[in-house]
């Protein structure tokens, strides 16, 4: 088994940024690609392509972002603007590639990046559906990357780590494992202004953390005894 | 002393390569742009460098790679095609960008970095000028990156630059969280020949996502409110 990496581009707007994105991928092993509402795609992809040209054409295009991670157990955004409103949980904590090499090493199953368009990025709704959020450190002066450079700077990063071993929890059960915290902060009368927040904390603290099936079992079995025991309570 | 990087095109093919050259290395606070023999340079090259259209303006021209070498302490070159003359110390021993990172750790001085023309990169007698060989180590399908994309990673670990970083919370706070969630494990009455288990679970879950200092008091506050739930029906 091993981390099979899936670049999602979320509405790309220009052609010789998805040409180049292409080209790195082939150029570190990579080769699912997945582009959500791109722009037209013609001569100039195809030549900044270059020698990636079949990873381009076997480019999977989806009118939406749900149809573009299906599938992936970790998805990981990418944000080039941080930490310009500390009161939310929505872009912290954030990581480097480097950090997410090493919290992705010896992995398996299949974590998809998201890189979103090269003049606004990804959108809050989009972060939100992210387990974990990258960042490139750069200058303060001037931390936007160009679309295919960030990618090509992960990319090198990711292309370290792999062969991996620990299967990743599926997805599906993280969602019951989401589904079900939510059920326990509805349980405890948790302020509703606060709870939107408190979940998406709870599911950054998770995704960063790469649960195993295992683990996933057993916190459900906790988050089952606590509701157990309001109910005994109850009665 | 810091160490001063200088970046040094060798007859480049491509405006829009060296624009997104100049602005890969404001990214990553880099500004002495050095080129030699270059294309035009126009409304490409300017389009491409974005926002760091001042270091493509204020690069230096040069006719000679003697006169972009002047000066500097150490010449490192890049090349793409590594060990194809096993025979030659020309292109060996070869080193990965991270590899010149450690070595250059903790030196100061100007180190120029050489790259050559997109097709055929630098010819021997240049990379004879050079002290170090840098190649990034990539797919042996097609392990020649897009010129800007070889700068940019080189750069990524060149630059110090610690934007983004998350202050990790305190020991003493995590302790408290773990005790706390012992406690609570108490409450619902957790299997005792359980309970070590799970409670390394938790430590591991929650030491592997590194908590910042805000998640551990969000995390403290679901669970005195669970207690307090518990408190309540009691009652």
């Amino acid at each position: 088994m091993v981390l099979d990496v899936r670049v999602v581009l979320v509405e790309p707007l220009y052609q010789g940024n998805v040409g180049s994105v292409a080209r790195v991928m082939k150029n570190f092993g990579f080769s699912d690609l997945v582009l959500v509402n791109p722009c037209k795609l013609e001569g100039e992809a195809r030549a900044m392509s270059s020698h990636a040209r079949n990873v381009l054409e076997s480019a999977r295009i989806t009118g939406s972002l749900a149809g573009a991670i299906e599938g992936a157990d970790l998805v990981i955004g990418a944000t080039g603007i941080t930490g310009l409103r500390q009161d939310e949980h929505l872009r912290l904590p954030v990581y480097g590639p480097r950090e997410i090499k090493d919290k992705l090493k010896g992995m398996s199953g299949t974590v998809a990046l998201l890189f979103g368009r090269e003049d606004h990025g990804l959108t809050n709704d989009e972060l939100k559906t992210c387990d974990m959020i990258l960042s490139i450190p750069a200058s303060a002066e001037y931390p936007i990357l160009n679309l295919s450079h960030a990618i090509a700077i992960v990319l090198y990063e990711l292309s370290d780590a792999r062969a991996g071993g620990n299967p990743l929890a599926e997805q599906f059960d993280l969602k019951l494992l989401h589904e079900h915290i939510a059920e326990v902060l509805e349980d405890i009368g948790y302020p509703p202004h606060k709870k939107d927040k408190t979940l998406l904390m709870f599911k950054r603290i998770l995704g960063r953390a790469q649960l195993i099936p295992r683990e996933v079992q057993t916190l459900r079995g906790v988050l089952r005894r606590i509701q157990r025991n309001f109910g005994k309570r109850y009665k």
